[in-house]
């Protein structure tokens, strides 16, 4: 979709100065702390809301998939982390870029892995940084603290001029509606970040790179000593799972699917929308949150939230909006063809639906496109 | 992803010889009963794959977006039902594609929407062919059976040649195991149909389109007298829902995702793959069922299932798999790099995960694109 004459819902909204707004606010956060950030660029997939981060500059970034390594290196970025474990079929793509003058590190957490990367790189001479991942809260991959593989991994990089460091990343603090219990993962998170890194000194190894984050231990770190870079990516839109966690308010989110009326079921209590799973995306984090959000809050055109409506139900291209349980509020009276903004549970998910954001400029609409796949 | 000296995971695999077995199985149903089918497009969106189902053909199909109808339109399919409740703003897009030689018609069910397209139509005197919507079994949108409304918006219609008949959708059978409670769904929907039609006849209108159907009520209906199409589109591929409510065996599934093996969690009984909600969706079907799949049912690359394997939690980038709870299975011993096949919960959310599919052809690979979006 690029002709905006022909613009039809359900589209992805993008409000420019909340996003601005959200990226300032961690900036400011993360020079006051007095640590670089390495966006996670996973979120936005796109070159014209990274450029809002780097206005001239070249990185660093944080990706998940090759796809976007590949994208924005075309787009002169020339400091990137690959922040997944890395395969032996994806390194002929990390090499070519390597290649290309871009510095892309790779992570892992196996000597199988740090064996497969030194060999690969041996064999053309060449040089393809390497993070070890620690698991700091038991939620995803990544060695222990304490665990003797992270300095033999260590040991089979440096030989080979490769090991650059160490990340992790604190995914329990989605978890975490309370200050208190985020402030404490994010000195968790530290705490065990440095703690690695003193194992790997003890034993005469280096540790240049001491990589962190998450959306809620980088707004929440009250200290950040001996970390070399902090990564988050929703932070840039936000959404529902961390307003549902106290990260941010529901007026700070910065994308909306916006929708169009197409019916109504007064026997059920239901306004049926055209945007169904494929436009909101079947995520639903907030099930387990102290209020759950459906598929999404509606809101009116102008962001102003309608008092307990949610998308309680979702077929591939119906969306049906009912007021929350337990509500007492009224079901709004929106006509055939009335338009609503849906805020997304999960940002990360919801935008991946699109191939691109709908953005006002002016009194124009503008589109940036963004890419998906690997 | 055109390249597929390039190929990496996560990616698309289509099993043509599955596919077409689930092809030939419907339609051999369908001209037993002698209903012509009109299959909806919204899981495959590719012309490579439709072309299976109309080799020369221009339909009849069923599509879910407008951008759908488009795509086919350029691919010389002339005859297509837009199954979603249809709202002022899309009836440009509408008009151009009828004024283009294209018979697509319309759904609605209020007389807001009748109007609507009546008054469109008048203006520029050309005609969009309108469906009422008749809800069968209180799962989505449409009136029902007995309203007073259907006779008043088929007027409406039919005073300006619009009113073509009546279309409805036993979701509702997405919930039944039992083979008789998905006969007793078939039989309902197409008694509600006739009913309604009935109803219309006897009000002086005409009905000539009763179309229903479901991937359930197609396979199980025994009569349709009555009915003059069926509607069907999941069960080109099938997923692990269908073959959850035994509609089909995981065997006649035709999509997988392939993932590779990126690290191990001995400590938690964790193998983990780059194959996360991204590549998977974050579709749940299974939840509900019997049988939880998880996020998927995990396989060894020639499709055989690895006893009580499925995807038990994702992030983006990252699938964890791990023995179903209660199951005495091992975890197999899959190596770094090694690759498996992951079913899909729910075909259509899967596959608009990817922007095309990979398929064996001989010995080689070839890429069927698909389209996305609005």
């Amino acid at each position: 979709m690029t002709n905006l004459a022909d613009l039809t819902t359900p589209y992805l909204l993008l409000a420019p100065d909340k996003m601005r707004a959200n990226i300032a606010r961690l900036q400011s956060h993360m020079s006051t702390l007095g640590i670089p950030l390495r966006p996670h660029v996973k979120t936005a997939k796109s070159i014209d809301i990274v450029r809002q981060l780097f206005p001239t500059g070249k990185g660093p970034i944080t990706v998940s998939t090759l796809k976007e390594a590949e994208y924005f290196a075309e787009h002169g970025f020339t400091d990137m982390t690959y922040a997944v474990g890395i395969s032996p079929d994806k390194l002929l793509r990390v090499a070519r870029l390597n290649q290309s003058g871009v510095r892309l590190s790779v992570l892992l957490d196996s000597k199988a892995q740090a064996e497969a990367v030194v060999s690969f790189a041996k064999r053309d001479s060449f040089n393809i940084p390497a993070l070890i991942e620690i698991d700091c809260d038991g939620e995803r991959a990544g060695l222990q603290r304490g665990d003797k593989k992270i300095v033999e991994i260590a040991r089979i990089l440096h030989e080979n001029k490769q090991f650059s460091g160490i990340l992790m990343h604190a995914g329990g603090s989605y978890h975490c509606p309370d200050k208190a219990a985020k402030e404490a993962a994010a000195e968790h998170e530290r705490e065990t970040a440095v703690a690695v890194r003193d194992d790997l000194l003890a034993a005469g190894l280096p540790c240049d790179v001491v990589s962190v984050g998450s959306t809620p231990t980088a707004h929440f770190a009250k200290d950040l000593s001996g970390v070399t870079e902090v990564r988050a990516g929703v932070y840039v839109f936000h959404d529902l799972v961390m307003a549902g966690i106290h990260v941010c308010s529901p007026d700070d989110i910065a994308i909306s699917v916006v929708a169009t009326v197409i019916g109504h079921r007064p026997d059920k209590g239901w306004i049926m929308t055209d945007a169904g799973w494929m436009a909101l995306s079947r995520d639903r984090g907030t099930a387990q949150q102290e209020l759950d959000q459906g598929y999404g809050l509606v809101c009116a055109m102008d962001g102003t939230p309608y008092t307990d409506l949610i998308v309680s139900s979702t077929s591939q291209e119906h969306g049906v909006l009912s007021v929350r349980k337990g509500s007492k509020a009224k079901l709004p009276k929106l006509e055939i063809g009335s338009k609503v903004r849906i805020l997304p549970n999960h940002a990360c998910a919801t935008a991946s639906q699109f191939a691109g954001y709908v953005v006002p400029d002016g009194d124009e609409l503008v589109y940036w496109p963004r890419i998906n796949g690997w």
